[in-house]
């Protein structure tokens, strides 16, 4: 059950604190649906139930949530042994004769292992919810509880929903010292001290969370894993892990684990972690059959291999279709997968060679092994080829492989984005991810076609996203960056969502009915993107931040580094020549006619002018602005912007409680202050370098 | 007893590692004095000694120091008992009518508590090693012992030395977790895990080599001084601390702690660290008796106070005289001192503001305060007026307070010199800040003669320098930075002795006698400071380092700082304004004619010229060059030269043990690289910002 520790004010319930609805008149009208309910076969422990099947412990789950949801909303509910007229009636279709008159208006084929219906009844003053499948019925409750939470009418429902990408997965980057590689909200939920924490109950609170927005996987231990990290599949931590997994289960969420490439060394007694040898590949299927002993329904392996330091088969000879394959035969048996990362690039670059481009390497290095990977390996792909900048162009990965599954990765951890400290509502960046054209087979050929597999009939696909979340009583540091965390899952069940739909539900469902509020916050969090990118680092050029913790700017924190992140910004002009003509080819990788577009001085997208061209500073941009200009104009109203987002709040005084209120206040305060220095360092080091003076002759220092 | 592991191949004897005499002539020359020894009241304890006061530990010491050197580099020795024709005699001078015949040839009044006489006797054939105090008869033996190291003739030896500084201290900034700040060679000799190592073995070794070089002071603990160590100087660790101090003891070495300046909240029950509150004082008094039961001798406070958010009295309102009073008087009744740092600046500052300057704050902050202060406190004052940077003025406090006693602050660890890993020999560089002539009362009103006490009659004086060893075998991570630790102390007993007569002297008493590798290592030496120079941070500018850690280029690592630390560079030009007339007026802070040549575009040093001028790029030195060009041509050059020192070193292969050549080799090798780093990146920044090409042609990127 639920932690008990439900406190509203501190953000801890996100958006799942069900409040007494206040309007009377409109309490009255849900009540008269649900006043009652009953989960069929979701009771007790299966021979209390009146109909159908045993009970499960997903309608369990639904039936806990329905009782706690309307309990709360409605002021009481009466929990049903078995259904009858003007009740909720949740259950799967071939579960009690109560679903059969669904059965002409929907085809229950369609919905698949996780779609589900919400259906009115004039007929008989009933809400049906039900799904082929008890995950389905789950997500069904807690779509019809969304519905009361956001003052959508009940009659007439009509609802048929089934989930665009069958993976829908959250990435934890969770050391087991209880530290978070790239975490702004405290520590892990999950270790502490090497050791799992004891107490599970936030985890399970975690897991509604999940359930809540349909996410279905999720992996618990950073993808670089280190000594202690790498025994979790080991028996050592075996047992802990399948408890975890059980809390997962119960909420429809798969477990997956990090691996370290080199478990048969580091873990293991062998002295090699050649793929092609056959005693790596006798350990990991021992390995394996060792992990589901203890956890039937284990996810499988998310690999970070030849990255960054992680070892992989480059050391062996051996490339990555080799690595993976190994791992996902001896997972296959069990009806495990391999997600294997794409992140692999050249971290010992020399910042004097301008030849190598780390934005190539990605597509270099996967390309040539299209069509080499098992059926249950999916490549885990990064939105962008370089690393969650503010603004990169998409993968170009995503339109290129099309024999092998792969997922598209996204990061709702702000790393680059403001860390949790600045307000950036990511799910506009995000859309624009999902809706871009790659023309792989013609136009519509988005990478929301792509990753969910659909466009090249791939039996797998979906997404991937790395956490925002800790230990912090709100969860994610910032009480507003839980609109990435919901947003993010949202989007993956249907990428067709607007940001400003999923923004409003969110709202209404965190902040309750408050028309003022939704206009103010929706205002806030559609802008912040934009926002925030505006004060950064100008058109797409990226970095420019503090080295290792990213967090602030320095415009040559990465210019002279190892790491293939450079600007060039010289007197005259700056920006990466990526061009085929006569810069590093990486807008060759790109199907035409995105690759001529990329190619194209004029043609070029100003917000990605700088990824693909190096300019002169006196540069036109379509928006008819210098470039230099351009930095100057974007840095001065993007800090006015920031300091009016704390303005804005500040009028929601009376409306929010003080506890998210004042902490809100806080972070956004810090966030104008801070987008000052963003404005003034950039401003500075363009105009030290260029020489040029703001037309408007505002303060450069 | 020194530690049994002498590891000589790893350095860890450093210039002590006493070998046998190979040269059979002058091993015999040597042995017709040195084959015999008496120390006079130096043998046993006591009741056994033929003449003389009782045994003390600083002549059991020298005792059985001579026996170690005298055997290992003779073959044998024998220790009588009393003293006869034909041997070394040590002792004070009243010890024994043995001395008397040196009193008409020197003045026992003038050797004072530490100078000491080596005289050999023609008529006797003895060598005399004699002085009013036991702690000089060990320096004696010290000398008298690096006579023989360095191929001396003993005939006719008629030395008396005192030394010119009355305090010569090295500062640790040890912590008790183990770690050392600022610290290039391992871990603390002194702590592990918050308490002190069980083993001190170590820390006699470490007490044998400062008092070879006659270091008399020394304190064990970081000046930042945190919460563990706030506790050092209570009952919880003073048995500890009282147990080191009996080793230095035996050294002649006494014993300092930094403390926390707000002990009285921090580990007393107090709730203020006002310096005039009564309680305070009180605190501080019983403290202190506590302290002086545990140690009769103990040396005093080191406080670093309201500097880098370490608490002081300006949070009470009060000044640093009112803070370092009252700890003085808590210490004054046990012949306690406090040594109170300077370095007291506004850490919080802003990049945008060209008003507030850095540099002038440890003046502005004493000067007024200028014989407020007791007797027993002496001021700790860095050579330059920012923070130990390759190149810096020198501090005008030196010349302007007449009034206080004060110590010279240098910097042994070289945290902006390479860090251990870059060869940096200091010598050369304090020497300059030693000479510099401050003109406070006319010209010779040298550093040297201020630091001392001796220019305004002050009672006290010195020089400080914090510690560049740990536990790394060599000690000091580089082993020819060893010299640098061995030339601080030299040059603190004496200040006029030249840079290469210490190098000489430290390179065969660490290699022994070969007149090749002599050349070779003094010139790596004697260049390496002007090396180290000419690719890092050009013409005093200073910075340009890596944020945090500080090791490797970064022209706006500080820039944007709060930090105070800024070049100002942008595509015309660079520099600093100090100047009276335009800038901060840093420049005026110097008497006259100093102050006049710093103001003066035209008569500025050429290496400290952008640490006082704002300079275009084009602006020609002394030297014919422009500035641009000079930046080019000793970035080259300083990168060339280091890989020299590579060369030079690789022809020394046969003539040094493989262990302390390969590890040197390791570490030049790495300088010759990262020297090529500084130089391109360095190079580059400018020439992108200046966009003025290298007269010669040469590849900058």
């Amino acid at each position: 059950m639920m932690n008990q520790v439900t406190l509203i004010d501190s953000g801890y319930d996100c958006w799942l604190g069900y409040k007494r609805i206040a309007d009377s008149a409109l309490r009255e009208s849900y009540a008269q649906y649900g006043s009652r309910f009953v989960v069929i076969g979701g009771e007790g422990d299966g021979d209390e139930n009146g109909e159908g099947l045993g009970a499960s412990s997903l309608l369990r789950t639904a039936g806990k949530e329905l009782e706690l949801a309307l309990s709360s909303m409605l002021g009481s509910v009466t929990r049903e042994r078995v259904s009858g007229a003007g009740m909720v009636v949740a259950g799967t279709f071939g579960s009690s004769s109560a679903f059969e008159s669904l059965a002409g208006a929907y085809e229950p084929a369609e919905l698949g292992e996780e779609g589900y219906v919400i259906h009115s009844s004039e007929e008989d003053g009933c809400i049906y919810l039900s799904a082929a499948s008890e995950r389905g019925v789950l997500y069904a409750v807690f779509h019809f509880i969304r519905l009361l939470q956001t003052d959508q009418q009940l009659e007439g429902l009509r609802i048929q929903e089934v989930p665009r990408n069958g993976l829908r997965m959250i990435n934890h980057w969770d050391n087991m010292d209880g530290s978070v590689e790239r975490g702004y909200a405290g520590n892990s939920i999950f270790y502490r001290d090497g050791r799992f924490i004891e107490d599970k109950s936030r985890i399970r609170d975690y897991a509604r969370l999940l359930a809540s927005a349909a996410i279905n996987a999720i992996s618990i231990n950073n993808v670089n894993v280190h000594r202690q990290e790498s025994k979790l599949i080991t028996d050592e931590f075996l047992p802990d892990v399948a408890e975890v997994a059980g809390i997962f289960r119960e909420y429809g969420v798969r477990l997956f684990l990090s691996v370290n490439y080199a478990s048969t060394i580091e873990i293991g007694c062998l002295d090699t972690a050649d793929p092609l040898d056959s005693g790596v590949a006798e350990w990991w299927k021992q390995a394996a059959a060792d992990i589901y002993r203890y956890i039937p329904d284990f996810g499988g392996f998310v690999v970070k291999a030849d990255s960054e330091f992680r070892p992989g088969p480059f050391t062996y000879g051996r490339n990555h279709a080799d690595g993976a394959n190994m791992l996902a035969d001896a997972l296959a048996p069990f009806g495990g997968e391999v997600i294997w990362r794409c992140f692999v690039y050249n971290c010992l670059q020399d910042w004097r060679d301008r030849k190598t481009d780390r934005a190539r390497a990605a597509y270099d290095h996967f390309m040539p092994l299209d069509g080499q990977f098992r059926d249950n390996v999916m490549l885990q792909i990064k939105n962008g080829p370089m690393d969650f900048q503010v603004r990169e162009p998409v993968s170009p990965l995503f339109g290129g492989l099309t024999k092998t599954n792969h997922l598209l990765e996204l990061q709702i951890a702000q790393e680059y984005t403001g860390q949790q400290r600045h307000l950036c509502y990511l799910v506009p960046q995000w859309k624009e991810v999902y809706d871009f054209d790659t023309y792989a087979s013609g136009a519509g050929s988005t990478v929301a076609e792509i990753a969910s597999g659909r466009l090249f009939g791939r039996a797998r696909g979906g997404i991937a996203a790395v956490s925002n979340i800790g230990d912090d009583l709100n969860w994610c540091g910032h009480v507003l960056a839980q609109a990435n965390w919901y947003g993010y899952a949202r989007l993956a069940w249907n990428p067709d969502l607007s940001a400003e739909q999923i923004a409003s539900e969110w709202i209404r469902m965190t902040f309750g009915r408050d028309e003022e509020l939704e206009r103010i916050v929706l205002d806030m969090l559609l802008g912040s993107y934009s926002i925030y990118e505006s004060y950064t680092a100008p058109l797409g050029v990226g970095w420019m931040v503090n080295p290792n913790h990213h967090y602030g700017p320095n415009v040559d924190g990465y210019e002279y580094s190892k790491w293939g992140t450079y600007h060039y910004a010289d007197r005259l002009g700056m920006g990466v020549d990526r061009t085929v003509r006569t810069g590093t080819g990486y807008a060759g990788q790109y199907h035409a006619p995105v690759a001529e577009r990329y190619e194209s001085l004029a043609d070029c997208p100003d917000e990605l002018l700088l990824f693909f061209h190096h300019v002169p500073y006196l540069h036109v941009l379509h928006s008819g602005k210098t470039v230099i200009q351009h930095i100057y104009d974007t840095h001065f109203s993007g800090a006015e912007q920031a300091a009016e987002l704390l303005a804005k709040w500040d009028t929601l005084a009376s409306r929010v409680d003080s506890g998210r209120f004042e902490h809100v206040r806080e972070r956004l305060a810090h966030q104008a202050e801070h987008a000052c220095e963003w404005r003034d360092m950039i401003n500075t080091y363009f105009y030290r370098k260029s020489g040029v003076a703001d037309e408007q002759g505002r303060t450069i220092y």
